[in-house]
């Protein structure tokens, strides 16, 4: 799987970093998420493509700037 | 019931509001609950004791200030 690291920004609290990594579980059941509100990261295992996985942290109200 | 209106802070997006009222929702079902996380009120209608309602919020690791 590729691997991409995302910044994310509006991540406040844990509950956030739950809610990006379960809709990216949603997109993906296969992916590996890990979400760190503390450096605006999200490291995602996927085939997904990155459009996609954009997309599904954007529609969790969050800003992906790369 | 009884109306109480508690300071709680720690709250920092939407799912912690969720958290809190649904903490309360647990604890008493028939209760009615409003968080902002904006003013760092929890409004609970509620015949449980303070304690029990105060204890809630605390134990999803927010802090109550009255």
């Amino acid at each position: 799987m590729n691997t991409t690291t995302l910044t994310v920004t509006g991540m406040t609290c844990g509950h956030c970093e739950k809610a990006v990594e379960r809709a990216i579980k949603q997109l993906d059941p296969a992916a590996e998420v890990k979400a760190d509100r503390t450096q605006n990261k999200v490291e995602i295992k996927s085939n997904q493509p990155l459009t996609a996985l954009t997309a599904a942290i954007q529609e969790e109200g969050y800003t992906v700037t790369n």
